[in-house]
């Protein structure tokens, strides 16, 4: 049978390729296969089956909130989860720190030449599972493909819209002396499973990254204090970082309790050992909450109740230092200061 | 005067930082001074001056388009534009064609370490005035750093939100045999500068990208004719790939006529000399819409009194082919298939 000029232009299917080539990132047939056979069955939903430019989304009333993350993380795998549930639930976090429904999420791939069709399948089933548990579908996406040599492997920058809950204003700029602030579980997992996993080390019981989305326990918070003021997820940089964001934006101090920070002895170990403190060490499933001081037994009940607040605990109180320092208070009564973070601790954690 | 334990924590501000280090992808002071001393003053505007994990924007009502791409273009800086402004005329081009009026950008930086900070600030003025000249703010943002030889210089993503006309349906789908092809002006301008570019040739008068906004003549086109059925920018994989992905989803064939292809001269001349066809070489301020053919003339006369249409034209029709086939009519009369280019004429194109 005679072959078609079509087929005779296309002699390697997808099938032939185990890794990415420069041809995937062209626009042209490859590139076609690689969405036909690898993002389209893994991610589908009606907005993503259109194959247009952009997404139609459905009617939308109301406010909305807008964010973007890349992910860049080093390994692609770690215990816990990999860059592709992490970079969905970063920006699902990020949008429930504005007190955002999510509804809409983007996600755009540079591939390094050589990456084998097989990992990237793993990511974007993985991109796949959290986005149907979180129930926000990826309804437009992009792939790159950049030298062997240019890249990393696996680069993801996911988009987030999500609607605004009426009523509720959360920012960091409106922290106020008194607030208490509370934290939804253990502190530094996410930095120290990757950094485990890197160095090939363990620590008694295994390190695990604490990657999971935060917006329904968001939701539960809200349900029953509509009067928080500020969330912010302590990811790159730690709670110490965004102890010093917040107090910089209201123009407050902090004041951290040491002996009610929770802290999985497993991580505690790896932090030690590599000379770092868990308070700046990356988290990817936590959650700062400032919240008025009348509301912290209601609040800490709700958080208890869900999956992802088990841990929750009062870690410490907002102060009117007008040097809107962070400041530890140890269990010996003395107090230290807590210093921003300057660069980097770990490096490509997220 | 004794230093305060915060100054002495940070010995480098960031004036003595020449490139990007890693710290500045940390979170941490470092990221700050670059969000602070680069981004910020550039890009201003209510949204991002919140500085918040999501940007909050105003009421919205109606449906939404949302689109992102990826742009890891080599080199950063080319005739006609650089990624910065390319990044922002993408994704507004994207949402324009969907009929959509872009409202919002996010902007997500992925910087290798030793990229001059110097030539991050061009490639985020040029962002900032594309963003000023199309009146679409940069509301919300990331930045991540990655080690030398991991990264190349500098990868941009941009995801916008647009809201769409009310009355309008614009699908590849529902091209319809009889109706005309038109684009907008020349075929190929941006793939043949950036790679004269790279080669560092000249082909007598010197080739520029059409990097641009295309949302302004769309609203011109929408005016004249809101019967229009698809518009597509032919970026990777230029019109050929554009007109096959029409075709397939619409399932019916496309005719180009030869004689009526608008192409620069220094263009055609490079292609031949690199053995390319214009049909194939990657457009960033092109549009191919698929309109009923009774509409063609006050469509042309709308387009031409536009700067983005000066050059537009009637390029071929519709066909009822059952094999969904590009063919190109020659001046001749005779006739030749165009397959869909399988991957890669030019690699890192966008």
């Amino acid at each position: 049978m005679a072959e078609s000029p079509e087929s005779m232009q296309c002699p390697r299917p997808l099938d032939d390729y185990p890794r990415i080539v420069m041809g995937h990132g062209g626009g042209g047939r490859l590139t076609q296969e690689l969405l036909e056979r690898v993002f389209l069955p893994a991610l589908d939903n009606p907005a993503l089956r259109q194959r247009e430019d952009a997404a139609s989304l459905g009617p939308i009333q109301g406010r909305l909130a807008f964010s973007t993350d890349s992910y860049v993380v080093q390994p692609l795998f770690f215990p816990g989860g990999c860059i592709g549930d992490l970079a969905v639930h970063g920006t699902v976090n990020d949008l429930a720190m504005r007190g955002a429904m999510p509804v809409a999420i983007s996600a755009a791939f540079i591939l390094e030449e050589g990456l084998p069709i097989e990992t990237l399948q793993r990511i974007v089933a993985a991109m796949a599972l959290a986005s149907k548990r979180v129930g926000v579908p990826v309804v437009t996406g992009d792939t790159k493909v950049v030298e062997r040599g240019h890249g990393d492997g696996c680069f993801i920058t996911t988009s987030g819209i999500g609607i605004l809950r009426e009523g509720v204003e959360l920012s960091a700029s409106i922290a106020r002396p008194g607030d208490a602030i509370l934290i939804n579980g253990t502190i530094g997992d996410h930095g120290m499973a990757i950094l485990s996993h890197r160095e090939g080390m363990e620590f008694g019981s295994p390190i695990v990254s604490d990657t999971a989305p935060l917006h329904e326990l968001v939701a539960t918070m809200l349900a029953v204090c509509p009067e928080i003021r500020s969330l912010r997820d302590p990811t790159r940089g730690g709670v110490t970082t965004t102890l010093h964001e917040i107090a910089a934006m209201a123009r407050v101090g902090m004041e951290l309790d040491e002996s009610s920070l929770p802290v999985e002895s497993a991580v505690q170990s790896a932090c030690e050992l590599f000379g770092l403190d868990p308070l700046s060490v990356a988290n990817e499933g936590k959650l700062i909450a400032i919240v008025p001081a009348n509301s912290v037994d209601r609040l800490l009940e709700a958080m208890r109740s869900h999956p992802q607040g088990r841990h929750a605990a009062l870690i410490g109180r907002v102060t009117s230092d007008a040097s809107h320092r962070v400041v530890m208070r140890t269990a010996l009564g003395t107090a230290r200061m807590i210093p921003m973070p300057i660069g980097e601790q770990l490096p490509r954690i997220c």
